[in-house]
């Protein structure tokens, strides 16, 4: 039915100079993600990203539908169509339209209505895009009864064929799936996302990889006060946002003898804020021994306790690496519809207890300044070695 | 045509022990957006906000028409209805509805489909929901030829009555208008965003006021080598900005002095990392002298070369202070969606040289390690002075 698929992107093509590394990052990228679902061969032409049967020969409607969901993670394209490649030849391109009817109206209603949208980059083409058109229009008209098929050139139509006709060859689809967008992961440097196992982390970790950074994880746990689910949670959320990336390692961090330390020396209302200081603190020595970038969080200003405008600065100026939060002007409803859309939410709607809930204060403190809580800190005996012993003894996923 | 305004939120009913200070805060919002519009009174009435004229009396159709626009910067409501509050009586909440139907029907089409959405709180009313909503679709129709009138059950109605049935009163409405979301703007502490004329720095101020802090603006610019008009359009922007909250204060800053003083000391390639960190030293200098907690930038992960993973980590080592990069994770045409729903893309887009373009390198270095940054800097004669000079001569508006 189609023997390629012809991929469009947006932001990539403003680079300049730098063009280049993003297309055969995008190339990789899809190489990647069609690995074990079809053959194909990837190419850069033209300002767009080809894929072909490495044969040639066409892709069954199958294989087609098996490579949309793919090709929806691939962050850099905006729109890609499965298309016809043909000859620039106005025969040609009439018998290929007319051989690509009966499949397209097949199980439609009665009457569709219909348009063809033609391009003509190869100027000494015989026809004018306007000529083109018509001359589609009554090819695909043909071959049904006049009754049945309704020409409209509005753009409501419910089928529309994309002509393209270009210098070396032409182009024919039906049908434009959107793209994730963005840039394609890979093209800026990894980063280090802290994943709790609820809503908004995963769609932190989301964007950025959506921004080009690849990302891996760290996840606070308190076992045995926080059950194995706790993990494993972490875990699934983890293997799903690989899929849409270079797998990412996840390190599991036991914060426990931290928490226990805090409880018996600091004052409860500053627990959150003092657990979360520590939290990028170790995230930080992480992310630094393994060559991440910067970190990644899921706050989201103003949401709890941890997240006011104080204690997020009171928490930030715990460590000097960048902290990324793509979700800090969000609303929780904007961001929970993302989640359904990159397929977290389910996951995260099965409800465990995290780190954050061991020892939680009924009422915490919403404004800590930083002098308290360093104050605080240096009330916990040994605070450096717990830390440098709670990095050490961390799972690595 | 209406005697009140409903208004409905949703993540302050989230707030617990803190849900008194949000409720207040939106209330005093709604005064300040309504003054000079309406005469009116807002109130907390059982988990929603309610606004009436100080007098009783309806509120006229220009009247309604103004507020909308109004309330529609409300940060914190979800949703909004005009709306007619009578007894919880069945006989006056029909003779309403009928007195509402001619304002309502008037101009549309010959067959209008209509339903009626009952939800009843007063257990002791002696009809059920359904009970109301059959009779009120009867006076609706009492009112018309029954060729005009369609009853139409499904979701997809044109037009739906709403009738809210409590203890102390009813509610009548036809249009539910969608609010901000958000939280009400002044329930966090102000931030200090750095504003240029660009399409994103807007949109991050934006969604920061969206989540409850108020913001003060700072701006760069190299006069005479950039013309007035970049300062005259950073004032248009932060006009319209301040629209949306109680207004804040716009301090304009000159960068020259050492933006000449990098071209004459400093490796071209740098000049964009370099110009950025004192930028944020700069803002984080007026920010802790006025009292805002943390700094709000437009940055996006990978857009240009000052946003690279590695430039940013650079430049936000420059300072301490927490800052805020609510699209860091958007796409440019998301961002821009964003800049023409809240009218800030038709300011941003008229193109005047802004502070960056400055002797601007012709290929910024994307990639400038921190240690490289601060031996450039030590370069630069009088670094603190230059900083301290820029600071104090700032013109605040």
């Amino acid at each position: 039915m189609y023997n390629c698929i012809i991929c469009r992107y947006h932001e990539i093509a403003t680079k300049g100079n730098n063009r280049n590394m993003f297309e055969r990052c995008l190339v990789d990228n899809i190489r990647r993600l069609l690995k074990g679902i079809v053959d194909c061969k990837v190419l850069r032409v033209r300002g767009r990203i080809w894929i072909e049967h490495p044969e040639k020969r066409n892709y069954t409607q199958e294989e087609v539908e098996n490579m949309i969901p793919a090709l929806e993670k691939a962050f850099g394209i905006e729109t890609f169509s499965p298309a016809m490649r043909v000859d620039s030849d106005m025969e040609a391109i009439r018998k290929t339209v007319i051989s690509m009817v009966p499949r397209v109206f097949e199980g439609r209603p009665d009457t569709v209505t219909f348009r063809v949208r033609a391009r003509r980059s190869n100027k000494s083409f015989p026809l004018q895009s306007k000529e083109i058109e018509i001359d589609l229009v009554s090819a695909v008209a043909s071959c049904f009864d006049h009754r049945r098929f309704k020409l409209n050139l509005n753009d409501d139509a419910e089928l529309t064929l994309g002509c393209e006709v270009r210098d070396e060859f032409s182009l024919l689809y039906f049908d434009t799936y959107e793209g994730p967008g963005g840039l394609p992961v890979g093209s800026n440097p990894r980063v280090m996302t802290l994943l709790s196992g609820g809503i908004d982390s995963p769609v932190a970790a989301y964007l950025i990889m959506k921004r080009g950074s690849p990302t891996d994880y760290v996840s606070f746990h308190s076992f045995p006060y926080t059950p194995e689910e706790t993990t494993e949670k972490v875990k699934t959320i983890a293997a799903h946002l690989n899929t849409f990336q270079q797998a990412g390692k996840l390190h599991l961090v036991n914060l426990l003898e931290f928490q226990k330390a805090v409880r018996d020396n600091c004052s409860e209302r500053l627990r959150t804020v003092l657990y979360r200081r520590a939290m990028l603190r170790i995230a930080e020595r992480i992310a630094s021994e393994t060559g991440c970038r910067a970190l990644v969080t899921g706050d989201a200003l103003g949401q709890v306790a941890s997240q006011t405008l104080v204690n997020m600065d009171t928490i930030n100026r715990a460590i000097d690496m960048l902290v990324l939060r793509p979700v800090v002007g969000e609303d929780k409803l904007d961001t929970i519809a993302t989640a359904r859309k990159i397929g977290t939410m389910e996951l995260s709607e099965n409800q465990v207890p995290d780190s954050c809930t061991v020892f939680a204060p009924s009422s915490p403190s919403t404004s800590v300044p930083l002098v308290i809580a360093e104050k605080e800190e240096l009330l916990i005996p040994g605070y450096a070695e717990i830390i440098d012993r709670i990095v050490a003894s961390r799972e690595i996923i």
